[in-house]
């Protein structure tokens, strides 16, 4: 089992952005300083192509809205963040403004034949505060933003084209995406506070389930999403706390990242003191 | 095999969304007169959900860039568009401005105690046109956007949980989405010209696969994807022309839905004349 994470790379070549990715975040890198504070966070789903030159493939549900949001906290933490998310997911800030929203937002001024397209007034509050955030993150270069694929079907098991409907349904056989925790953990960033994300629907053995990777990938925290958006269990080797938000919390806009986030620099702060 | 979508409809629950989308549609079809023309655009992948409560599923490659440029041609061409498309696929108008992009492009102004949010003078040649073809659409009430799932998993086969790693890897067995086309042809609008669109990776055996369907569906043409964005070829029952784009074009951010378009806007008008 703990080689699989080395077979995985022996048998896969890199991502096109690969070397491109980690020239940029090697340079972000150059101007952190050893006071401050920085967390890699990786967001979004996982996919999986079924034909080289894909057309389909499997894929997990994640919009990225948990990677966004917290990225967005650490941040306002004075955290320096690496975000590192699936194409298409959800990035931090730009996320208050999908789909026809935005246009909606705007106007076309015309004053003394100065044409200048404009926030609406009456969306001025919900604009003006994240984006002087964003901003000042820009201006302070405290986020680098990079998209990455993340894939597991051993490439030389792909057909090439698109499998034809008329041979009947395709059977589909899933491999198990190594474990990445196991060498992040003990190899590649020991002395990193590392915490993993998982999405449990069967309540009755998430528990278990956290408490079991914890013992086997040594990392130091399982969050767990339970219902939807409103409730996570943080589950550590020897102990568990549970988040909620309150209705009226939750009628208030807060978003449950921003307790998270809280605990992990909590306790971030107590593992390296 | 007729059967296979009465089935599909006999077996499968309708969608959160489908009666609010009915309803829309129907109010939004009452103030077209009988003058205008009315095209109907489906856009963005299907969906495959491999657990009831969804956390992963099967997805094909589109992020809807064919059907949003598409209904914004139709709607250059005078044309009424009910656009319905897969969530977090493209739109049109606003895919121009996905990412980060859209808040680089704006800036926090101070003048004299007011403080307003302006699209940058350098982004202004982009943003104007959009936005005002976008205004003048939303005004004539031209298009109608409205997001649908596209599912085909028959419900009762499907875990409720997620399934679990630690049981191996999952085999899927996938069935093949019934085709819609032949109720569509043949039943529901009879009367109205059908284009389908298909994205082949194999370039030898697209234009006997188009036949077959033309052959077998009834409607009227296929418009074939051949190399991504600057080939596509139109099949109909006796004859075929190919569309591309040359680098001029390519280099001019010519798109080449542009032409596909104006094809179908011509054999549409000789269709119902």
């Amino acid at each position: 089992m703990s080689s699989r994470w080395e077979e995985f790379y022996a048998t896969h070549s890199t991502p096109d952005n690969f070397e491109e990715n980690k020239r940029q975040i090697d340079d972000f890198c150059q101007h952190v300083n050893s006071e401050q504070k920085i967390v890699l966070i990786t967001s979004g789903g996982t996919t999986v192509p079924l034909e080289h030159n894909t057309v389909r493939f499997v894929d997990n549900f994640s919009a990225g809205t948990r990677g966004s949001a917290s990225a967005e906290w650490f941040l306002e933490n004075g955290y320096i963040v690496i975000f590192i998310y699936r194409l298409k997911s959800l990035e931090p800030f730009v996320r208050h403004f999908m789909g026809q929203k935005f246009l909606d937002m705007l106007e076309i001024r015309k004053q003394s034949n100065v044409t200048s397209v404009q926030v609406k007034n009456e969306n001025l509050n919900t604009v003006l505060p994240i984006l002087e955030k964003y901003k000042a993150v820009k201006e302070a270069n405290q986020l680098l933003s990079r998209s990455q694929h993340y894939f597991y079907i051993p490439s030389n098991e792909m057909p090439t084209h698109k499998m034809q409907s008329a041979e009947g349904p395709p059977t589909i056989s899933l491999r198990l995406v190594p474990k990445m925790l196991e060498p992040l953990v003990n190899i590649w960033v020991p002395n990193a506070y590392v915490v993993s994300f998982k999405l449990e629907t069967d309540e009755s053995i998430l528990v278990s389930k956290a408490r079991g990777a914890l013992s086997k990938y040594k990392h130091k925290m399982v969050a767990l999403k339970m219902t939807r958006k409103t409730k996570v269990m943080l589950v550590f080797p020897n102990t568990s706390s549970e988040i909620s938000l309150s209705c009226e919390e939750i009628e208030n806009g807060i978003e449950i990242e921003s307790k998270i986030v809280s605990q992990v620099i909590e306790n971030h702060n107590l593992f390296i003191s």
